[in-house]
């Protein structure tokens, strides 16, 4: 903890956006109680605390995940995407086995630049969502379920595999990671001239 | 394939049901000329006889896949359970990354007592039609795909972790299993009153 | 557990059947606490209330298994097919290095419409049972076991590969998704006439 | 082959674009003798022949890799983009052991929208890439190596794991996958203003 | 078989006994032509030619398998075993989802000083016959089979886990080794008195 | 606890031996006090006490290792050989990066009808004495080491693959079920005739 | 702990150096009390007491390394190495994301006789180094990430199919193995005139 | 073919070394064809023209084997230490089964600087040869055997799971790799004083 709060300290010192993932409710804590401006996401066990400079802009993300268990990575992902700046819709009820429901956000799948989908158990999300939007589809295979699940990589694998074209994937419980491209693109989408990319970046 | 003939005679004389699967084409071809009064299947790669005895009534089957790669293990499910005398709907263009296609057939899938999915790549239309139909779903994931697929491992996998309840999973490419295994689950729906079962059964 | 207190809440207001699985047995507590009229099942981690409506018929279905290690999945399996109607038998001591004393529930094991066979170890006993009866075998792989057992993945792949035909499979330790399935098969087997089956259902 | 072609016919017919990728090369050869208007390419073991419509704009794309042994999929990634209407960069001698020849290509390596990387072996190439550039990055591992490459699991786990943040992963050998998904980022990276995607996509 | 042909020859003229096992076709055929005294054995892919010295007494051996695709290892191991002077009884019908049958052998089962046990798919036999004789079995798991049987990977682990106590496995196909440590095995059974063993052999 | 102490209690009664394997701490110490004049091993986690009636003679029996982190099993193995009436020798300090050392033991371990050989690691050890006697040899992977060892699937697998004939293979840590297989050889070799074995047996 | 301060206690009293690695934070704190002029180190969980005799000269060892996560294996090594006589240099900041960095390194790395290379995640670190210096690489994969790294076993394969010519791998975590090897290379590369080697060494 | 003989007479035309491996029978013997001053070796499937500079002076390596199956790798890393200006002594007969012909090469095992050490099946000769000797020692598993060997896999998972230290691991089949590490380290081991590496090498 004492680590992270100094590697902390020096990045908000600096003016630089602070985002620190993967934190145990301890460390969560310590960065909270240091730096109360800053916001504690308990769930994706997450902070932000923005930086000094300006945010380029971004086109919607929409993080589309099928339920509870699955939460804190899509948190990870949204938050990951917000801190970069991109406005990000949340689709949270949209299981393969209720099909039904999952077509009533049809619409609003649209209007996403990119989406990110967030799934364990067999994976199916991506497939589904990829054949009803014509957008990247960012896939994020989950560790919930047991057994044949293999810790997630069953959804991995699944995932991989998808029949609809255009799906790439992320390391298991890679919400930031997801977050993150899902920003890239997002802001590549919103620029009204496109520039070439700035040198050695990445975190 | 001398063997396969000689086994199929003895099964044949003895006025036996003769379903032979897994067949090279040379085989096929033998057991073709050897009885024309038999059915031979070149894509199930799968030779029928039917033996003098009457079948027991059966509840009507669906078999399901997505496309013509799954065809020969979706064809080997159904013409087992017709083997066996259940009468067998086939649907056949039901990608779940075309989830308004499969969803035409929502209602014909709700008229099988049983249904029989396959599927390859990610496995994931079990899952969906799972989620459909409140009925048994067996569910046959294929050796289909490359990569990542791993011979059929990555459907088999999805399959097993399938979030919609009531599916039960076969071996890869196990059409004559599924179309079994529906079959007798196909008979009990039709059996006006239950009877105990034989003795020492199976194939 | 607030949570699941929650939840189940929500699902008893509405007058609809609740049954939680794998539970922790604080939540299991929470349950029995909250609604004294339901049933809790330490063994399987189970907690089951029903809901008003009533319950289709059923044919009756057994649970086979060997021993007390592979009890709690073996009795989450017979409490969900019993919470949906069916009438179950319990068959416990069943181990195929027994061989003789497995046939001594030769003719009870005939008298179930469908069977639900449970095994860590090995996973032999499912072709056993399967080779006894011609009736529809659900198996179900558990965890149990050590070393080359990898988890259940071992028993897994073992039914996976059955030689009885009619033998299809549920993820490791699925106690429930066995019950359901059986349960959804024992219904059909009741059925008077057979109807199509309703729309949209699953958990 | 046949079937193939009939396939095609259709598509053609229907005045749509016509891309057909893992061609044998019988089939390569009876789409360039059925429709000599199109473009075969052997070493990607693809055939395309644009269709009626007008393809939107679209940014540039590179597509990256090491070797020889790796063209057959980076080709079949970068005459996807372009056959969706992307311009692309191929950047072909850019192993990660000599690493001052990959650097030589820095600046145009950021003069990309989104950025194919291919790579067998260790799958090293997309990290050092992705810390190159602040812009998407897909990578695509090959089924190149021998023994413990595992049929191109090791750079499919090593891509998985990138230190980069921004990198996703596709199948192994998925050039068009990867194509696809770079195109549509490049669609929208040149979009003047950003509209909702058109409804049921993907092949 | 050049190469094989002149070992052979090397043994031969030692006066030791010659077993030559994974024999191709042709190089049983040379080995056949060069010394017609010998014995080939086409589906045990063997060739053995009895050495001048006298072989110890040994107890007897049974060799135990399902069906005919499991033949050729069963042989092996049983050509090998009398090979090393062990009078071998083969019983090949004892597939565990007919277990009647097998019961039927229970007799002679018990007769033997030790037993190898063959067989694919889910590798339940020895641990039946384990159960039914106190003597030391040793299980050979075969590469028949597809899908999930993982090329014999699965009744290898099935064996390694048998619920049976004395049950020993060999590598998958390996019958030559388990004729010879079953050989080893009925030696001890058989020598009056027990004698410690000689320096460094093995072959 | 209560659970192992009742079946105890059932099998003392019964006039039994009774051998616990694989027990807590806790199970242990209640075994011991609940029976004094049994023998409770920490190190092998076991408990033995003797019944009432007289075991066969039986050859000996050797237990052999190389370290320390191997114990454990080894003395399971040793135990269980050592309570079925085996007498029984340790070899202990037989670790193959140490050679000359483990020749030095070379000719007490031809002076055994049976030798357990028990290896963590690399697993080779085996190898080596199976190559130095001409006994039957049973190997036991341990799941000590770290990495790639994978939990003991590592020298399971190396094991399987011996160069030396005559070596089988039990499960991960197995050491009772070796014990177990090594008495039932031990005894044939100690039996002045042979006689065929009793029914059902195993634990 | 009183099993490893007992064992320390017979090696310092015969004089010979004392290296103990893989050590509790318990079993550190016990040697360190025991022998305060050896030197604990409590990132390396090792602890070092020179012997009395006079180390063989050795050539300079480089231990390379990406971030914080792998230092506890890296230290592992150097100070293996340097147990053994090896000087060693330490370049801690050296990930494949972050190329430019890396390369600023680049003299100091080609000083080095031989280098010891330590990185999780995709492993890619070892090719790198191995393109910029013509000296034998030893690599060190290790268990640093989450998901599909699958507890180090990704940066091994990866490791084990590096481009780059003279990598060769140890164990995940093996930082001690790595030390040993470079630190035999190192002395090698000292030596003045080249002498056989002595017998039977090792730990 | 015609490729790589393209790419021979470039590196010829440079008065570089050509050394070429893997290589097709068509393709050694176009090779031979082309540069008949050059050497074919048809077991290690490699052809080597030596370049027009002076090698440097290097220490003598072994290449330790067992039998005829592993010579191919052996041979490939004989060759390209050869190749690289390393005097090499090769040990052909040293399998672990028969341990003491191993040892009668003891000696000869001492008089190198490096050993190369190529093994298949279990994967054990590393660590009986890396016990033997305190030299650096790299293990080359190959890919010979059958089942549960899985292609190298297990003797690869065995070698870096030695109990001996200082073996380094090289890729199943790598015979090049391992022959190219070990003549980097025995240059050191010869050069009079050590000199810093060169800039940006390797194949």
């Amino acid at each position: 903890v004492d680590q992270i709060v100094s590697i902390a300290d020096r990045i908000v010192r600096a003016g630089e956006p602070l985002l620190a993932t993967r934190l145990s409710s301890d460390a969560l804590a310590a960065l909270v109680a240091g730096w109360p401006e800053g916001q504690g996401h308990p769930v994706a066990r997450l902070f932000h605390r923005p930086g000094s400079g300006i945010l380029p802009a971004a086109a919607p993300v929409s993080v589309v995940s099928a339920g509870t268990s699955d939460q804190p990575v899509a948190e990870e992902a949204a938050l990951t995407a917000e801190a970069l700046g991109a406005p990000v819709r949340r689709i949270r009820d949209a299981g393969v086995a209720g099909i039904h429901r999952l077509l009533e956000h049809e619409t609003s799948l649209r209007e996403a630049a990119v989406l990110v989908v967030v799934a364990g158990m067999e994976g199916a999300l991506p497939s589904v969502v990829g054949g009803l939007v014509d957008r990247p589809v960012i896939a994020v295979p989950t560790s919930v379920g047991y057994g044949a699940s293999l810790g997630g990589i069953t959804p991995l694998l699944a995932m991989l595999n998808s029949c609809a074209a255009g799906v790439s994937v992320m390391n298991i419980d890679n919400g930031f990671g997801a977050g993150y491209a899902a920003a890239l693109v997002a802001r590549l989408a919103a620029s009204a001239e496109f520039v070439p990319a700035p040198g050695q970046a990445g975190p």
